[in-house]
């Protein structure tokens, strides 16, 4: 069978990380990627061999730049079979309109709305959805997180209500212009987008979120607060928790207290860019009283979304069942659950 | 009438606010504090007049540093009608022997088990409770907080259950030994005590609590979701709150969007210690959806209890009555609710 081709658009946080995924699947040829500025990232991907390409108006200032380019963004839209599209968020309409004309295929993030694609994607909770659609979106991180979960005791013990309360990091590691330095923002605008978008593929869920920015760019921490439709108790949880693909359990008396040692634990796994694919759930902070279950997972914010993105692509091109594709995925990634 | 002799035990965080406060009474006198080691703190507190009272073995200590010393912590005790206890956690069983054997009142703080007392106090809730008893505890800043909001709409409409997630700073401003610096921790013992402590003066109340740690030394936020026994409008929540006493609402439309805004305008309230007395609940971070209440408050660690101590001293001394102790506080400290 032939590979699939996939083009990336926008190299950032996400983008990077989904080329990398993608050249690491033996069903799949990354043909290559677009940035709009010369930046260290641009420098970095030719190095690494990654087929570059600009807007058209760009070109003589990447070659400027030194860096060589291999074609407009154009050229490679012309080239895939389906494109990532990890532009800023508000660049979906556009794209999607050149996609279209180009008859090929599209994925968009999370920072785009729902009603752009019509389906939203998470391999755990969805994957039949995008079966053969042209174009599909991938939730954002934290919503990402929540599905991984609550999906699973939904299914297992129907859900009643889930409160959330987000404790999101300021910014990404790399990022030296955002604050807050030294304080707490709270979301006040209420409730918070992210309940909302998990009813994006559980339209069913009563759930309600709400989000207080800190003074961290490792991890965000969920605090999720859940009352079942029957009682379960504690070690069922923990059970199910351990069988779930792509929740990872840690443990305070492993000497995982904080998002610090999750992300040290990463390094060690010896991950693409130290990343933590998983959402990590603290195992000995899961908590039945009664029909309520609390429990903290920790979401790495440039990485969860990774595997689904791989996931989505073989969902939309027909190529494997879910379950098939998620356990190639985590293979190729180095995911050992 | 003869002004209450106030003695304070411990000169730090608490203790020397609680000092200050005191000195600001009319009808109190602060016969003096005690300090175990001659820190900065023990220097400024005799520059401004405060009489220093050590224990007996350190005397030389002090002299030696240059630190006029008033006499012991037992000469103290002898001359009190009432001792601010503000040690450190767990030397509560000790002093109260020794303030019994004198005689004397104690009030203690929430770094001590309710059991110590037999009796916690909060000037909202239970200001009647501690009316005439020689041993009292004023509960920790984060029960505090949560009291002066959760009574009164226990009292309004009748709370069936509550979930709070409390997002803790990671130290005092003042400290820079204890981190996170750079990461969230969550607080694994689930259910935390901060829930488990508002019992201590509202028994009857269903409240559970989450807690995160964060990389900030400003102020902790509390997200809390109250379930009502009646139907409410956000308006109806929002007077509640205008008229509730030291609450005190912010907006984020006046740029008070973080805990950052919070205490800079405690800086230009011209306040002691730039300390913001009140729990700060965000206007516009207020919402009812069904029989659900959302909202977000900032606590100051350093400084909610403080008024509280106050009024605890004179509900003990059976001086005046809640509303009219609480007032006398607030004018006294600067509280213009």
């Amino acid at each position: 069978m032939a590979k699939i081709k996939v083009g990336v658009n926008g190299y950032g946080t996400i983008g990077k990380r989904v080329a990398t995924a993608v050249s690491m699947q033996d069903d799949m040829e990354l043909v290559g990627v677009t940035k709009t500025r010369p930046s260290f990232e641009a420098k970095t991907a030719v190095a690494a061999g990654i087929a570059l390409y600009v807007p058209a108006e760009n070109v003589e200032k990447f070659d400027k730049a030194g860096i060589k380019v291999a074609g407009t963004i154009d050229d490679l839209i012309g080239k895939v079979d389906i494109m990532v599209d990890a532009t800023p968020g508000d660049f979906g309409e556009e794209y999607k309109a050149k996609y279209q004309a180009a008859g090929i295929k599209g994925i968009f993030q999370g920072g785009e709305e729902h009603g752009l694609t019509g389906v939203s994607f998470n391999s755990t909770a969805n994957y039949k959805e995008s079966w053969g659609v042209q174009f599909s979106r991938v939730v954002s991180c934290n919503t990402t997180g929540l599905l991984r979960t609550l999906s699973l005791l939904d299914k297992e013990y129907k859900i009643e209500n889930a409160y959330v309360t987000i404790v999101r990091r300021a910014a990404d590691p790399g990022d030296s212009k955002t604050g807050p330095v030294n304080a707490l923002e709270p979301s006040v605008s209420l409730p918070t987008h992210h309940g909302l978008d998990v009813k994006s593929i559980m339209p069913w869920l009563d759930i309600t979120s709400m989000a207080i920015k800190c003074s961290t760019t490792l991890m965000h921490i969920q605090a999720v607060v859940v009352k079942l439709g029957k009682e379960v108790t504690t070690e069922e949880v923990l059970d199910l928790f351990k069988k779930a693909p792509r929740v990872r359990l840690v443990s305070s008396k492993d000497g995982i207290k904080s998002t610090a040692q999750v992300m040290e634990l990463a390094r060690e796994l010896g991950r693409s860019r130290s990343d933590m694919y998983e959402i990590c759930v603290w195992s000995d902070g899961i908590k039945v009283v009664g029909d309520t279950l609390y429990y903290y997972q920790a979401v790495h914010q440039e990485s969860d979304v990774i595997p689904e993105n791989i996931d989505c692509i073989r969902s939309m091109c027909k190529s494997m069942e879910g379950p098939e594709s998620v356990a190639k995925t985590n293979k190729a990634l180095g995911i050992d659950h």
